[in-house]
């Protein structure tokens, strides 16, 4: 195969100096981080996520504990472990019940315990650009793992530009995601246009723009319908293309992708086809290894906002 | 006025690191850098262009020497100084005849003296993209001054994305040009085209693209021209928009700009209006601060190759 310019940037790479920054996190707490892993499913995916996440946290000084229980009985045993001084953040492995159920457990798991960032008041601070929990700034707000790596992984590449102000370093910057779901499309789509992109949200029901209107007039996202948009609008004018479809037989049509674009795959399949690198600046083919990371930085930054939570009394 | 989310750059803040690696660099040398400046027309733009040129060497340590010549002793004047031990440098003060014999001027000028890159094998050297002067690469080429500080603003500002390799870090960026000299703007669409960059550059006869070709297939630039295209067709397209039209008549149509663009003005008029900075993410309204840097930088780095070139036996 010809050589070509792309520069392929594999998962490991950009996770490095964000594990390492975990690492000395967790040298400076009292005690090793406590995760609790619940498992309600007979998911092979979600059983092999559960054993990539305990052999990770193993590898890095944090105390994984999964918890194979039964979905009628999840519920009782997410309130029970939000109570318990044992346990310092939990992760669910969804879909438990594939239905509007499980939407009820991601509302159980208490705040201060929530790695994933699902829970209510989480998702509404970050749609709505707040970055705190409290009016006095100590406690940081938790974002969603997924989109907090794809966010990662963009600064690593130089996509957010550092010459500008926090909150603007996307301006100027289109970018399209591919994937609309509640836990990572459509809050991804929000922090990135909270930052200044103007992102093309795209699913099978069509295309929306996230924005904060020209010259970033506004100061949050707002969200608007494409009529009429499909992917031939959005790519050739995307300087980043972000795909997360599930399955294997969705690709993103290559000959769309504008030259020099960067592309990132969240999907475990390869929305991409392999002559992407003809065409993209910078590739990256799975993210699953900084998600993991985001995921016990999450679990530290949790950990940190606990005794500020047990001063001011929330909890 | 209402606050816009434009960072408004001046020459100055851009040229301060410059400016320390310049002094960092004159206090390694033997001795002080002596340039000499050719004044042989009436023009009162030269000649306040000299005085300033007068003015900031003094203040960085260079020996700066303005001669007064008529023009139709020039040629002989600047033979004289290829030959003087007492002369590291020069910089002649162009429109001397406004003719073609201006190039006979420079090409008059030793490539071993000249601070503005103008003589015939740097210029080559510049379009080939080729970097060194000697096979052994002990000899760096000079690059003229203005295409050189435009070069280095856009790193100054991230534009160059560092996380790509030499050479490719401009990958994926469209860039207007509006100016086709041959002192500025042709040697700029072609730097940066050589960098990854697809350039559009436009003059009253219209416009031309320099680009390495979908993938930067090629090794150096090629150009090719855009039948039919306007300024319509690049500036919505365009993440980088520079502009040196010479008057005040010129001004860049700020509804054709796109959203977050960076904008950059080298004409010593205001090629932008200032409803710009509703538009732009960054905005550069002047640049000569960092131009004169530049040729004090361009100096050193002949000073430096000297050795190299007397050792060789090329000079």
């Amino acid at each position: 195969m010809a050589s070509t310019n792309c520069r392929v940037v594999n998962g490991a790479e950009i996770a490095k100096p964000l594990l390492e920054e975990v690492r000395a996190g967790i040298k400076e707490l009292n005690h090793a981080p406590r995760l609790h892993g619940f498992l309600a499913n007979g998911d092979p995916a979600a059983r092999m996520y559960a054993d990539w996440t305990a052999k990770t946290c193993a590898a890095n000084g944090v105390q994984f504990t999964l918890r194979e229980v039964d979905a009628e009985d999840l519920e009782e045993e997410l309130r029970q472990a939000n109570r318990s001084d044992e346990v310092d953040g939990m992760i669910v492995y969804y879909p438990v019940f594939s239905s509007q159920r499980d939407r009820t457990l991601q509302w159980t798991v208490s705040m201060f315990k929530d790695v994933e960032g699902l829970t209510p008041q989480l998702i509404s601070n970050m749609y709505q650009n707040i970055r705190f929990l409290d009016p006095d700034n100590t406690m940081k707000s938790i974002l969603p793992c997924t989109p907090l790596a794809v966010i990662k992984i963009l600064e690593h590449l130089h996509i957010y530009n550092h010459f500008l102000d926090e909150g603007k370093r996307l301006f100027g910057k289109r970018i399209t995601i591919i994937n609309r779901s509640e836990v990572v499309g459509r809050p991804l789509a929000a922090l990135l246009a909270n930052d200044g992109a103007e992102v093309y949200s795209v699913d099978v029901t069509g295309v929306q723009q996230f924005s904060r209107g020209s010259g970033l007039k506004k100061q949050k996202h707002e969200v608007a319908d494409k009529e009429g948009w499909t992917l031939k609008d959005c790519l050739p004018i995307s300087e980043v293309v972000i795909s997360g479809v599930p399955g294997d037989k969705f690709r993103v049509p290559t000959e769309l992708i504008r030259d020099g674009a960067v592309c990132i795959n969240f999907s475990s399949q390869k929305n991409f086809a392999d002559d992407v690198k003809e065409k993209a600046s910078i590739y990256v083919p799975a993210i699953g290894k900084v998600t993991i990371v985001i995921l016990m930085r999450n679990l530290i930054r949790l950990i940190n906002n606990m005794p500020h939570a047990e001063r001011q009394q929330i909890f």
